[in-house]
């Protein structure tokens, strides 16, 4: 066969619903050369990234670790290893990755209820009680902020609650984590997983993820560990998790003291998580959120300059990403086209209901940044003007630009 | 918190089973930026990729792709997708990965048969054709080479012979493929997985996959497409595979002309098993694995010259790796740790019944190298030294250099 090139990629900035740029300092930490699975400066790096990790995800959560996938295979290892099939399990549904949950579960066996609003909604409280009290799920499966509608569901009071009926709280953070207020502890979480490409400013391909007491022991009754390696006083408990791959159980001991072998950890990938959570723990948290709402407030007030009608509940969006509904008589894949191809800019459309009627604007991570806000308004209103949209000449830079001056005063 | 330095890793060479030291042209790709999940740029990489790769496995199977995880999610998303609940399937168990194929059967709801032999040998064709005629399995899971014993099990006629019972054939090739001969199609083999951290010369964290037509016509058997993003003309058909992230009918969705959205590729990942391959392929794969039986063979040489006994059937050992039994007297971790500590070079030991009774080096990928098993030789033999073992000085190195001379005639 004829041999391709080495590996060369056109500039992008990419302010899609994600992935996103990634932090050159992260990709200098990915290129780092490896050292053994169990080596000790492995082992102490392993040590550093739950530690940095219990600060993101705000928790104290010994069991806060790496699972190596993306950001869909930490989801899955959440529901497979605490999901005992047969069990009920609640899906509030807000877009495309609420029906993800949803399915998911249903691999995993559960006997799955939904509750579902509009997209573009959030789910209620007294809905989700309601649905508690009549369905007496053993666990909730929640997404918080769905790209699909960029809406965050409120959480805050969700945790307690489902306590209260013995169901314990499963979070997809994917999508908002550090760029929205997340709270492990404070909202009584017991279980939350993320990934790197979104507001953390990493690659795809690593799903941090954080369980509480109670997670931890309902996923340890079900321990099995693996034959040709276990040992004498290993007992077999529980209905046995239904992968080995993202079995919690086996990979709790693999990070854990007795650095139990499961599979080989995805260096250069935890070199990359590790180096994601330090940019932003060195920010502060505080400061990472603050910096996704401001950008976000930018381009929300930008894309509104420009004449573009933003979709969904305003009062609940995520910070990090927009949605605005395609203008009547633009071509929406022909507009997306253009950005890229005339100016190296990404933006996103969406899934279902919302395909072909809306485009999604990030500000996340690397990106929440103003230059890349005000070079992808100044884009987009050539890009829409080409299109024969009317768009007033400067509108949403200068909208974005007041935005800034206000936070500067 | 404190925050942590920038990631700094000690230097190592890194002779064990795998992960090795991965090719700095691989580390250098990884670092090339992020462009969005379905841009031109993109997708043409993943075309390349799957191009490369049939290459590598030495077929010409359209469905020749990456699963987002390390090898043992490669062998888990086979395994999950060929698999329904209550088929039989035939394991044959060479150590410890025979093993792990057995157990992620089970948990894939098989009814798993084994046949096994001792630690150090393969299993005889005879022994295979005999438990197809009784068990009658839907599927043979067999690992090419077991690192745990370094046995590389013969394969080029299983494949007809699992036909002839109507089994479809999958091969677990993670630590064999690139260093011994591996011919998917000439073999007829069904379905097979690897990892980049062996003898690709990569790092952990990715795994090729290939599947002939029977493969992917039992797969489809089984496709259900998600809620959320599921199409009006797309029917459920079989029993649902019992995972969302390693469902290979949905990864060959997202990999396919339909590019239907699954999983975000972990972009970083992929350019790095696009760099492993093509590096290979320039070689030549022939090249490769003569290379790699080259070198295998002057570290096999080198540790017989130093004294040390070779472990297991010689005519089926693999190339990359060699076990010797560790020395009466010796120490077995605290050799390991002094040639850590005080010349950077790790080597390991094994699982199970050989856990503590060998030492496994490797010359795999980058590593296998005339430099790195001369140093190594030389610094086993001052570390053997000062465990107090016999040694003959420059016993080892000595042996190897023949082996390099002959081949040099």
């Amino acid at each position: 066969m004829t041999i391709p090139a080495p590996l060369s990629m056109p500039p992008r900035l990419l302010m899609g619903p994600g992935p996103i740029t990634v932090d050159p300092r992260v990709l200098q930490a990915m290129s780092v050369q490896m050292v053994g699975q169990f080596d000790p400066a492995m082992t102490a790096a392993m040590s550093e990234v739950m530690a940095l990790y219990r600060t993101v995800f705000a928790t104290a959560n010994e069991q806060t670790l790496l699972v190596d996938g993306t950001a869909r295979a930490g989801i899955e290892a959440a529901l497979v290893s605490l999901i005992t099939p047969g069990d009920r399990v609640l899906v509030p549904i807000l877009g495309r990755f609420g029906h993800l949950l949803a399915e998911i579960a249903g691999r995993c066996g559960a006997k799955v209820h939904t509750v579902e609003v509009a997209w573009g909604e959030v789910v209620p409280l007294e809905m989700l009680e309601e649905a508690l009290r009549t369905v007496r799920p053993a666990l909730v499966a929640a997404v918080q902020g769905d790209t699909s509608t960029t809406m965050c569901q409120p959480l805050a009071e969700l945790g307690t609650l489902c306590h209260r009926y013995d169901a314990l709280l499963y979070v997809d953070a994917t999508a908002s984590l550090g760029g929205n207020p997340f709270e492990t502890d404070a909202w009584a979480i017991d279980a939350a997983t993320a990934g790197l490409q979104k507001c953390l400013g990493g690659p795809p391909g690593g799903a941090p993820i954080t369980l509480s007491g109670d997670a931890v022991a309902r996923i340890l009754a079900r321990r099995h560990v693996e034959a040709g390696i276990r040992e004498g006083d290993d007992v077999d408990s529980g209905v046995r998790i239904g992968s080995n791959y993202l079995d919690l159980a086996q990979i709790m001991d693999y990070w854990g003291p007795r650095r139990l072998n499961h599979h080989t950890e995805a260096t250069s990938m935890l070199y990359a998580a590790r180096e994601c959570a330090r940019l932003l723990v060195a920010e502060g948290m505080d400061a990472v959120i603050a910096r996704h709402a401001l950008h976000g407030r930018a381009m929300l007030a930008g894309v509104e300059g420009l004449g573009l009608r933003v979709f969904g509940d305003r009062a609940h969006k995520m910070t990090n990403v927009v949605a605005v509904h395609i203008p009547d008589g633009a071509d929406g894949d022909a507009v997306r086209s253009g950005l890229l191809a005339d100016f190296g800019i990404e933006i996103g459309t969406s899934f279902g209901p919302l395909h072909g009627k809306v485009w999604r604007i990030g500000t996340m991570g690397y990106n929440a940044r103003k230059d890349a806000v005000l070079l992808t308004l100044a884009a987009l209103e050539q890009v829409l003007r080409s299109a024969g949209v009317a768009v007033l000449g400067g509108g949403g830079v200068g909208a974005a630009r007041e935005v800034y001056q206000e936070a500067a005063l």
